[in-house]
């Protein structure tokens, strides 16, 4: 069994990647839900939903975000009852949000309700929360303190960002699903997805001793770079890296890992930098996924680097 | 200055016609919020949306609920999530409950919410919801107790009806708006709309001493009948009637109101009750209303009804 963490969009294609080329029940998903937030009173979880949205074929292929064939109706009366509304809700994806809200309403978990919603969406393998607690990923900026959403989607990571906050995290127990997997006499790996490590697996191996269960597993640990020829894939990972007085480079991000790693996968474009890379076993590879043989490709490589420690 | 007491689809007609021949700031529309309910975590109030929709010019004149050109995008994903929903959200609708929704977890009454709403959806005259405190319909049914919607909506009216509970309606103010009105100098006419007496209008008129308040109002208090030739209009107000003993009958509606009332308005086909009702001045018109001229006609007929009182 492979345990993959992630956040959004990158880190659902290569899950995807490995769910084509596993059984559905050798691979557990753990997704970040520092992003989670309360939107017109429903639980909006941007990442739990790009990776079920992806997982189970559902995603909208342009944006790698949403539904495909989703309507926009609800949102077009938002705006003409002079809302402005600056996060996108689709008529169908709302479908998703509500019934989740509904199940928190009614006692059930976020894993539970994942769950559920999952098996629904047709997810042939399984998606666990980080936690069913609330963590709140809250942006420092030089605009003040910015809930995650605020600062990712309704200011389009422009502000500066001095320091994150995971707000929530110290108390957070990871979900049962997920020690479940790292307790698992049957894991294999666990592969860190081309996630942004500041907002999406920073939260992850925050959560209360999850690094060191990490790191005692038997199992190697694997990271793909987010960070390809100097710039993110997508999202601000490499801005943050700036901002943090890192220099952007899949070095760095082999850097912030540090010890936790054994193997580390970059792109054949930074090949250059294998060398400077100290700890982990190095792959280079094609690392970017534009169709579904290249996340297939990808997850082979990555799976096969686990194999060689 | 007229006061109108209106739950949903007749009210709303009733209160329309009102609209059209009196000035936009001489109507007030008090609307009955006991069949409010939370929806996956939204608010939504389905009296007071059907009064706003239709004096807005929006309601969906096949229904007299709901848009028109409203699309079901999100329902449709319920139902293909394994849902079975059973109260219809329309895409834009939602925008309106999730309106709602933000603006009361943002701290903001009812009240103001709804005036809010009414001014951006283009209601011109004044919509208030009957009380900002929470109340709420409860059917008592020998199915046992059913929340309104869902003895309304979910099991279509169909359980017997013992009694009715408004929980939460013994420690419910009237909203600021419904007592100003009720205290405006400027005040003609109480017109208690053909709306359900047990489901629509006894919500309204339980509150606090609000009976009280309208008896010692120098305005007359005129009342249009919902039943007509011994049938509904619309919805279960005879059905009701039956279950609690009393005969289906227009002149059952004035022996309800009994000394509330100054005057009472009934249907042609109901003239040879006219004889039987004791207390108010009795009209008989045409009272069914199709047609927007119908809901004009109407409506003089009972403001000329509340001069001759």
């Amino acid at each position: 069994m492979i345990l993959a963490l992630a956040g959004g969009v990158g880190g659902a294609k290569l899950a995807h990647g490995l769910q084509m080329v596993l059984g559905a029940d050798e691979l557990v998903t753990v997704v970040n839900t520092g992003d989670d937030f309360e939107h017109y009173g429903l639980r909006v979880c941007p990442d739990l939903d790009t990776v079920a949205y992806t997982l189970s074929g559902r995603a909208n292929p342009e944006t790698g975000w949403g539904l495909a064939g989703e309507t926009w109706a609800f949102h077009g009366q938002l705006s003409a009852l002079g809302q402005a509304p600056w996060f996108q809700l689709g008529d169908k994806d709302l479908a998703t949000h509500a019934i989740r809200t509904s199940a928190l309403r009614d006692g059930r978990t976020l894993s539970e309700a994942t769950r559920s919603l999952t098996r629904t969406l047709g997810v042939p393998s399984r998606i666990e929360p980080m936690s069913d607690d609330d963590v709140r990923t809250f942006a420092i900026t030089d605009e003040g303190a910015l809930a995650f959403q605020e600062y990712f989607v309704r200011r389009r990571c422009e502000p500066v960002v001095e320091r994150l906050e995971y707000r929530g995290l110290g108390d957070a127990r990871p979900s049962p699903g997920f020690l479940a997997a790292l307790e698992s006499p049957s894991l294999r790996a666990i592969v860190i997805c081309p996630s942004n490590p500041y907002l999406s697996t920073a939260p992850i191996l925050g959560l209360a001793d999850i690094e060191a269960r990490i790191s005692a597993a038997p199992a190697p640990v694997i990271a793909v770079s987010p960070i390809v020829g100097g710039a993110a894939v997508k999202g601000p990972a490499a801005k943050l890296m700036v901002e943090f007085g890192t220099e952007p480079s899949a070095a760095s991000v082999a850097e912030h890992y540090g010890d936790l790693l054994d193997g580390f996968v970059l792109d054949t474009i930074d090949e250059p930098l294998a060398g400077e890379i100290r700890g982990p076993r190095v792959m280079v590879t094609a690392s970017i996924m534009k169709s579904d043989a290249d996340r297939a490709r990808l997850a082979r490589d990555v799976l096969s680097l686990s194999e060689q420690l």
